[in-house]
C-alpha cells in the first residue's frame, strides 16, 4: 500500500498541539478528518514532531498509507481545499513504505523568535515572545556554543517527559537579530519535551545579564531541570524544516 | 491644553479600518474609548492616515488634546493596559498644540508583502497576499521607477475617492525578496485612496509578465482607474512609519 508524506505548515495559535487527542482540537485530528473526507478511510497518521499548543510549523511531517486513487503528489491540493487556512500541506509525495519519520536519521531546524522592544508589535503577538529588557546577543551566542554537541539534556527537559534517554545531539545554535527580533535558530538530530523552549528561556536569561555564558556548562552537568532557566512561551517557537542526511527522502 | 501624539501599531485583521464609524469596530473607535476610560473625556482624535479594513500599521499617528494629569509620555503605558493586544501605543509624547498630522510636511513608508510560493504559509496568511505565479523582481523594480516622482495618480486611485486633487509625490519604490516574500516598499509625501494597493497589484501584474515596465508611463498618463492593474488585497499592506523632514516632530 503506498505511503504518502505530507510536509505540513500550521499556525498553532488555535490548536491544542499537534498530537491527536480525542477531546481536543489538534493538528493531527483535523488532518485525519480531512484525509478521511477525501479517501473514505480514517488513516493511521504518523507524525514526525509533537509540537505544543501555540507552537507553529513551516514543515512538520506526517505519513499515512492509502489505497486511494489520488496520486501522492496531488494530495496537497486535494487536502488544502478541505483544510482550514491555518493548516496547509506545502507538498505531498510518495515515500518508501518502510519510511518512518521518527525512526530515521534526520536533522530538525527550529527558530525561536523574541520581540525585543519596549512594546509588543501587534502583528507579531502570536509569533514571538515579548522581552522588553535589552538582550546581549554576543553573550547569548557564547552561551549557545555550550549547548552544541551530544549531551545529557535532562536540565533542558520538561520533568513530565516519559522518555528515559535524555542524551541528544545539537548540531548548531545561532543567535541573530532581524530588526527588533532576536532569532535563536537551533539545528539538532532530536529534541526532548520543551527542550528548545527551555534553551531559549535560558539564553534570554543570560542575554539580560542574569548569569554568564559559562554557566551553561554547569547547568548541563547538573542533569536537573531546576538548574536551567525558564521555559520560554510556546508562541515564539516554529518548527522550520526536516532534512534527511541519508537521503532516505529528498524533500 | 497639551496635545498628545500616539504612535500606534495595530493588527488590522479584526477591524473595519482605522477611521471612526459609529456602527463598526474601528481602530479610532477603540482608541477613543480607551482614552475616555483613562481621562474621563471622549477626545477629539485626529488620525494621520486612514487605513482600510484588514490593513496593518507599525506606526500610524493620532493626536488629541487633554487636560488629564497623566504625563504625555506615560499615556502609552496607561493606554496599553486598557487596549486589546491587537492595538498598541508604541510611544506617546507631547507635541506643539498647532501640530496636525495631516497638515504638515511628512514622509510615509508603506510595505506591501506578497507570499510568492505555491502554497500560502499559514503564519503569514493575514500579513501577505498569496501569489503563486513566479514574479520577476527586476521587471517589477523597472516598472516601479516610473511611479517615482510627482504625477497625477488618478489611474492609481479608487474611483470612490472624494479628493479632487490627484497629484501626489512618490519618493521611492523598492522591490526586494525576503525569503519567499516579495516586499514592495513605498515612500511618499502623500497617497490617494487605495493608491499603494493599486501600485502593488499593478507591479505584480507586470512581474508575472502581463505587460512591460514601460506600460506604467501610459497608465499614469491615462488618468483613468481602468488603465492600471488590480487593487491588491488589504492584508498585505502595512503602514510602517511617519517621518517629518521639517523636524516639527522627532519620533
Amino acid at each position: 500500500m503506498p505511503r504518502v508524506l505530507l510536509i505540513t505548515a500550521y499556525d498553532g495559535t488555535g490548536y491544542n498541539g499537534s498530537a491527536y487527542q480525542p477531546e481536543a482540537v489538534t493538528i493531527e485530528g483535523v488532518l485525519k478528518k480531512a484525509i478521511k473526507g477525501l479517501t473514505g478511510h480514517e488513516p493511521e497518521l504518523i507524525g514526525a514532531s509533537r509540537t505544543d499548543a501555540g507552537v507553529h510549523a513551516c514543515g512538520n511531517l506526517f505519513v499515512f498509507d492509502t489505497q486511494a486513487s489520488i496520486p501522492p503528489d496531488k494530495f496537497s491540493y486535494a487536502l488544502n481545499s478541505m483544510l482550514p487556512d491555518d493548516i496547509r500541506i506545502m507538498k505531498s509525495m510518495e515515500v518508501d513504505p518502510s519510511f518512518h519519520p521518527r525512526h530515521c536519521n534526520s536533522v530538525k531546524t527550529y527558530q525561536y523568535r523574541i520581540w525585543n522592544d519596549d512594546v509588543m508589535l501587534p502583528v507579531k503577538r502570536y509569533y514571538a515572545w515579548h522581552c522588553s529588557f535589552n538582550l546581549d546577543i554576543e553573550k547569548m551566542q557564547q552561551a549557545a556554543e555550550y549547548l552544541v554537541g551530544t549531551h545529557d539534556f535532562t536540565s533542558f527537559c520538561n520533568t513530565a517527559t516519559q522518555t528515559p534517554d535524555h542524551v541528544r545531539t545539537v548540531i548548531s545554535v545561532n543567535v541573530f537579530r532581524e530588526g527588533k527580533e532576536v532569532v535563536i535558530e537551533v539545528k539538532g538530530k532530536g529534541f526532548l519535551y520543551n527542550m528548545v523552549r527551555i534553551m531559549a528561556g535560558t539564553l534570554a536569561m543570560i542575554g539580560r545579564s542574569k548569569g554568564s555564558p559559562e554557566d551553561i556548562q554547569a547547568m548541563i552537568e547538573a542533569r536537573n531541570r531546576s538548574a536551567a532557566g525558564p521555559t520560554a512561551p510556546a508562541n515564539g517557537l516554529c518548527l522550520m524544516k526536516y532534512e534527511f542526511p541519508d537521503k532516505e527522502v529528498v524533500i
